[in-house]
């Protein structure tokens, strides 16, 4: 592979909390990445793939932690390769979901509005940008800690409208007046947990809905009596691989070739911590939080 | 008015703690109740409706806790009178939000399962009825308290497959266990909320829903991360004013026919206390809780 980034549920797999396993003992990690073609079997049609092309897997799947893969040539996908590496290789879990969420759940039409937590992860900041490119409002929520400032600069940068750490949120009685001429959002979408989706569940609207894709507080989503049945919230879930799992697998490839024309246009970026591949195992271990906290997510190249 | 039930609503309307509040100082209360066509006005055509016609409030409006009710013909349906009065006083609240929530969430067909909780009320009495009319399954949570397994018998009775206690639950790690051969449900209803919510949520099946209706122990609903994502739960509400409010009034009247020809032929039936309208200021003060525990609900007629 030429690229293959460390995801954090790359490191929930190998923790085994995830409940999906990949057979034992000859499994390698690694769900995503960029390859670049280094042989073709006899069988393989040129047209469908060449020598040097860029490939990644789709639909993903484990094993990309390694220098050379052996698969069936249409487990590959051929993307562009004039873009940076580190988008190919990590365009197929965040940005797809990000992606998906903004199209499965609520009929949004421009003008409206979301709100979301945890804004400032890769899926969060392309949220930002898919939803301005599709003439959605974004109010986007952070969490409180140094440099806090500086994020909510870059996020705005990025395109959001609003842009709240979550003790600004929780010093306040009503959050709508925050909305100024934005209007109530129909769409939430909570990464996080505990009092940031609570705070989710206060912005939207009546009937709105608010679709959980990630636990990063370890906290579990409370909800009052009163929000379901006077306010009609609906609570959602989302996961990029059981949507993949069912029959996808053509229609996530034009959403990747989509998603990749974005970043070579310049209107899709998101920021990662580059590593050579070297120096892979120093980044697993610090991605595993052995050398302080946990970065978002790692790119080993 | 023949007859008018005291709803737990009607009590928390007069709380104040409903969205929906009737407008001071005039206002009657009582949401729903069968009355008696005393007379005319010169302008109502007599095939709609005559002197001595059992009519109801539809859609349901306040005021029908008074001896005499003046409305505009439109806004009275003409009920069948060969049922006991107190079921026509009750089918449009608690008989119809069972109906609807058996059909506006899931698509269930025959053989299927559904798991509710509070399961003595009258809206689970009425759900494990119209679930076995229509070959549904149903598994049933009830509160521990004395009498419990007459009240369980009570329930089979109904057509409940399975009636479980909530500590008899608390005390099984997996409770799928318990299903023998039914199939994992589908749909969940929770009308307790807490602990009682979150064993709904254990028994249902991957991608099942689970619709809030009520919260009568005053406790949120608390979800994992893992069951919007792994699991991917649903979780909706059900409130019936709601749904009444969107012009709905036609195809209401049309249930309202359906269960009352139900409880004719004896299919549907559930258990009030009475009370002559003599007694009404006693019913309600025991109602509201000031001789004793509230009851679930008593009818005045």
């Amino acid at each position: 592979m030429l690229a293959a980034p460390i995801n954090p549920s790359d490191l929930n797999r190998i923790e085994g909390v995830y409940p999906v396993r990949p057979p034992l003992p000859a499994a390698v990690a690694g769900y995503e990445g960029v390859g670049q073609v280094h042989a073709l079997g006899p069988a393989v049609d040129s047209d469908y793939l060449s020598p040097g092309d860029w490939v990644i897997p789709s639909p993903p799947s484990f094993g990309t932690w390694q220098t050379y893969v052996v698969k069936p040539a249409a487990a590959w996908h051929r993307v562009r390769s004039d873009v940076p590496p580190q988008y190919a290789a990590t365009v197929t879990v965040n940005p797809l979901t990000a992606l998906r969420m903004l199209g499965d759940f609520v009929n949004l039409s421009p003008g409206d509005t979301l709100v979301q937590n945890g804004a400032t992860s890769i899926v969060g900041q392309c949220i930002i940008q898919l939803a301005k490119l599709h003439g959605l409002h974004t109010i986007n929520i952070i969490r409180d800690r140094p440099g806090w400032e500086e994020a909510k600069d870059k996020l705005k940068q990025l395109g959001a409208d609003e842009v709240f750490t979550q003790s600004q949120l929780d010093s306040i009685k009503n959050v709508k007046s925050l909305l100024g001429a934005l209007p109530e959002p129909a769409l939430g979408l909570n990464c996080v947990g505990g009092n940031a989706a609570s705070v989710i569940m206060k912005f939207l609207r009546q009937s709105g809905t608010m679709v959980t894709y990630g636990g990063m507080s370890k906290k579990p989503v409370t909800i009052s009596t009163s929000s379901f049945i006077f306010k009609d919230l609906s609570l959602r879930g989302f996961w990029l691989q059981k949507w993949m799992n069912s029959d996808k697998a053509e229609e996530s490839r034009t959403m990747i070739d989509y998603l990749l024309s974005l970043v070579h246009e310049g209107k899709l970026k998101y920021e990662m911590e580059l590593t050579p591949f070297s120096d892979f195992r120093l980044a697993l271990d610090k991605a595993l939080g052995k050398h302080g906290s946990r970065p978002k997510q790692v790119l080993s190249f």
